[in-house]
Parts: structure tokens; sequence; C-alpha cells
């Protein structure tokens, strides 16, 4: 089968057209890969994030090929990329997308979805309804890691909110952080998409200048180092900084300035799949505007080379 | 009078015998200082730390000498550091330690302890029951801003907890944490400091070796930037980390591991001082160990160079 490889030597990655096609050892099914989406984290594994070797990507929407379980074969499913044990006392504890026996697909020891085929536990499988398109359906992970901040923090309707960074990840933030009816603004670079939040009535604007009051809660999702900084000036004392940005590389933090203003600071990754498809389902989040392009699985490099373009939105893959 | 003066050009600070003695503006009251602290901040504020001009020190005990209330004169008290104007939004919110406007007793634009006499505001003076011996009553502010752990957090008692640190105020927090039954561990480098602890029935170890699980919260509060890496090792997935250090200089973090570990990291400082005189007037926790010796004000350089020592408890300083 075709595949997109991550050649952790040279960096970058090439497509093998005669990549072995998986068998789903038990309890695994085999996936044929409808659509995929590359994320700024795929982009990062190519720079040396993670230290991943095998096929790219992990978000997708596909069509159940080979389960044990024949009512599954055929079935459109989304999956849960953090392929878990189960009965260790991380997983026990609910905690199961830090299992420390966890893959990760298309990131961490799991072959991925950049290619025709790929295998995944069927406990993660997660089937959608019929009348989702396949370019709906294909957010629902990143949507997911937006929902989670909910799940970690109570945001409250009568506070001041500050998402920064207006990326792919940041544009699905703020429509869910809008949903909890708290004062939001959007802080970003591009005028272009900052423009899809305005047209849903959600504040923008372009840098921070001229902030007066300072946010209860501020989620850093500039995918970039200096991220943290700006963030960090823009949360008032006691207030909450989400951290959802992974790059390759360390950052100088002045862990004092925490203490002082005893401010709390939360990392945030993976979420919950099923409140993402009620999300969806609902039509609470827009995330046509969100698609730049799409590529046949032949033009995946070309592919990556446009989803890399300062100000990229989503590029999709379809094998 | 004698005063402890910080040199912010040279480094480091002198005994000025001729300092004003300080008139207390309107809503202030001046302290007669008993028995001063000396903290680790001031260390650092010595080293550069906060860019501090003025008298140091912020720990002490003290007899209201002069005060528009007569019933004051002559009160024995303790004071919160933080001077607040109590009108502003974040005073109303009720986080009037963080109120912008405030200056800080010996660290922020506020002269202080180490000396015959100082001023505070009225409404920051803790009078103190008389049973209470001053070197029990100089504990106050430390063991407040222990109790400010518990204030930001909810330790369970089933919980594992790491004190990375047994310094003066790792040894005051982990007094005041063993309080909740939680399953407490203590890691410092002196075994004499620990055997403080364990003489309580806390567990104590040199070192980090030999961690068979991670914990659920990791109080870091070694004074050494260092210390956050260790601590960030020492905590589970989706764990607390409460930062209690505040040091000169910036730390290389990895926010990453913050993000896919989705850690909690909690600034915390100053505390309450009504819950700090509780658990010392009902003896709970015990701080004549942690008390290694006192000084008159006119040898206060050598009590500094005492308390600078590498693990040295606290040293106490008497006008």
């Amino acid at each position: 089968m075709k595949a997109i490889v991550v050649d952790p030597q040279a960096g970058g990655c090439h497509l093998d057209a005669a990549y072995p096609t998986p068998v789903p050892p038990p309890g695994e099914a085999r996936v044929r890969t409808l659509l995929a989406g590359i994320c700024n984290t795929d982009l990062e594994i190519l720079r040396g994030y993670a230290r991943f070797e095998g096929v790219l990507g992990h978000e997708f929407v596909g069509i159940v090929h080979r389960a044990e379980d024949p009512a599954l074969v055929g079935q459109r499913v989304v999956g849960e990329i953090n392929a878990y044990c189960g009965v260790c006392p991380t997983c026990r504890a609910g905690n199961e997308t830090h299992c420390p026996q966890r893959t990760t697909l298309g990131i961490h020891d799991r072959n991925d979805v950049l290619a025709e085929f790929f295998c995944l536990p069927v406990q993660n499988l997660r089937p959608i309804p019929d009348d989702m398109p396949d370019q709906v359906a294909v957010f629902t992970e990143p949507l997911a890691a937006a929902c989670e901040i909910l799940d970690q923090v109570h945001i409250r309707p009568t506070e001041r909110v500050v998402v920064l960074g207006d990326g792919k990840l940041g544009l699905l933030i703020a429509q869910v952080l809008a949903l909890t009816g708290c004062d939001l603004t959007v802080v970003g670079r591009h005028e272009e998409k900052l423009d899809i939040l305005a047209r849903r009535g959600i504040a923008t604007q372009i840098g921070t200048h001229g902030f007066a009051t300072k946010a209860d809660l501020v989620v850093e999702c500039t995918g970039q180092a200096q991220g943290f900084q700006t963030a960090r000036e823009l949360v008032r004392p006691r207030g909450t900084l989400v951290l959802k940005s992974t790059y390759h590389g360390l950052v100088q933090a002045d862990l004092s300035r925490l203490v002082v203003d005893e401010v709390r600071v939360v990392g945030s990754r993976c979420g919950p799949f099923p409140a993402a498809l009620r999300l969806l389902a609902q039509g609470l989040v827009d995330v046509q505007p969100l698609i730049e392009a799409e590529y046949p699985l032949d033009a995946a490099l070309a592919a990556l080379e446009h989803a890399g373009r300062k100000g990229a939105l989503k590029v999709l893959v379809r094998p």
C-alpha cells in the first residue's frame, strides 16, 4: 500500500508505494483511510519532535476494513489516537490517554493514517452519524482537544478569556470556548483567519496592544515557544494559563513570576471524542471555513509543504 | 534608629545606626520590632531579586508603638506583608495580596522589619495570644505561606504527595500537609533537618532515588532553579506541581512535557495569617526545632551571613 513515512535521520518524509499493508493484531481493526487531516504536531514531528519513526498522521475518518466483529466492517469511524492498556493504575483512574504503556497514532510507536490502511484498537473507534460529511468528521480529533480545556477548567460565563493564536487549533478552541458565554477575545496575526471567527460574532484582534484588563484565563495555542511569555503577560494574578502548544525545544521561563502572581498553568492535550462529535452533530462548531485544500495521497508531500506555509489552515489528504 | 539597609548597587547591605525613625502615615501604625526572622527571599533580595531598595526583612513579631487608635498601642502583633488598597477590582475580588498598587514589606517599595521600628497599615496587623512566645509567633508569615497551598489546592487524604526541599519553608510545608493525612514523603539533602520531620512520623528521604510511583502532587520548595525539573519528574500525568521557590533568574523549561502530561502548575506565595495562627496556637506545627540562632540587631550582618550558609535553618534577629 501507499504510505507517508517519516525519515527520522534525514528529517522530512517520503511516499513509500510498497509499504506493507498492516495486519490487525487481536483486539484491533484495520481501517481504510477516507480522509486525513494534517496537524501542526505532524509538522513538528518532521522537525524532530517526539523522535517518531513510521507512518505520519493522526487525524482521520475511515471505514473499518477488517475486524473480528463482522458488524464493525463497513462502519464509518473516527478514532481516539491513544491506544491504552486499560488495566494499569493510570487507566483504572480514568486517565487512559496517559497510560504509560500507550502507543499514539502517528506520534509514538504506532503507524498511522497518512496511508491507505492502518490499525487501531476496536475500543478506540467511534462510529459517526451517516449524515456527517467526511470533511466535518475529520475535525473530531482536534475539536476533542479543544473540548479538553472545558474538561480540565471551569470557565464561567462571567469570565474574561483570551485565546492567543489563530491557527487551526485556535479557531476550534475559540468556537468551543465561545459556547460558554464567556467574554472572549481571540488574538491572532492573520486577518483572514480571524474573520472566520468575527463572522460568528466572536471578538478578535491583531496583536495584544490595548488590552485594558488582564484575563481570568488565557489559552496559549500559538504553536510557538514565544507564546508562553505573551500569554503570561495577559493573565491576571491567580488566573489560569492553559498551554496547548507542543514544539521541539525548551523555553526560557520566569517561573518566579508564576509564584509571585500565583498563576495556575494547565497543560492540555487530547480530549473527549463523544463531546466533539455532539458539537459537530449539532452544528455548534463550524469547521468548513477551516479547510484550505485537499490533496490525493500521491501528492501528500505537496500537502505537507502546503500545511507548513505560514498562516495555512487545514490541509486534508484523501487516499 | 538602627536599620539594616540594602545596597542595590553594591549588592549586600549595611547597618545604618542613624536611619530616620518612620512616622506612620494615616491608616498606619508604627511597630517596634521584638523579633525578626530571616527568610530565603531576603537572601535572594541581596542577590538582586525584585530590585529592592530600603530596609530588609518581612517576618516579625512586634509591639504597636504608635497608632491613631490608642487601644492598639502596646498590643503584640504579627502582620500581613502585602499592604493593599482595598478598593481596586483585584482587592474587591478577594485577591488583596495581588493588589496592583500593593507595597510589600521588605520586598517591594516598603521599608521593613530589620530595624528598631517600621510602619504597616493597621488593617494588616494581627494581634497574637499572650501565651504565644515570640519565637513561635515569628513563624506566622512563613507558616501562612505553607497554608496557602491548602487554600489553592484540594489535597485528599488518599493522595500521594512529595515535598521537594528541606529548607525552612519545606519543613513548615511538610508539617502542614501532613495534617491532611495524605501519603507524604519529604525529599531533602540534609539528614539533620529531615530528622526534625522524622521525629514527627513524617516519611523522609535523601534524594529522589527509588521512587516507585509518581506523586499526585509535588511541592517544589528547594529555592533552586533546578528544582523545577526534578519536581516535574516526580509528578504523575494530570498531577499538580506547586511552585514555592522564588529566585533571581530564568529557567530552561520543557513546557511541551507539561502539555503532553497535562500537568497543572500552581504558583503559590503568601497565605492566610489567621489559619497559621490557629495551627500555632493549637500546637499542630512545631517551629522550635527550626530555630538555629538568634542575634542582636547590631550583629545582623553576621546573622545574614549565618542564614546564608548551606543548610542553615531559621536565624532570628532581636533589636
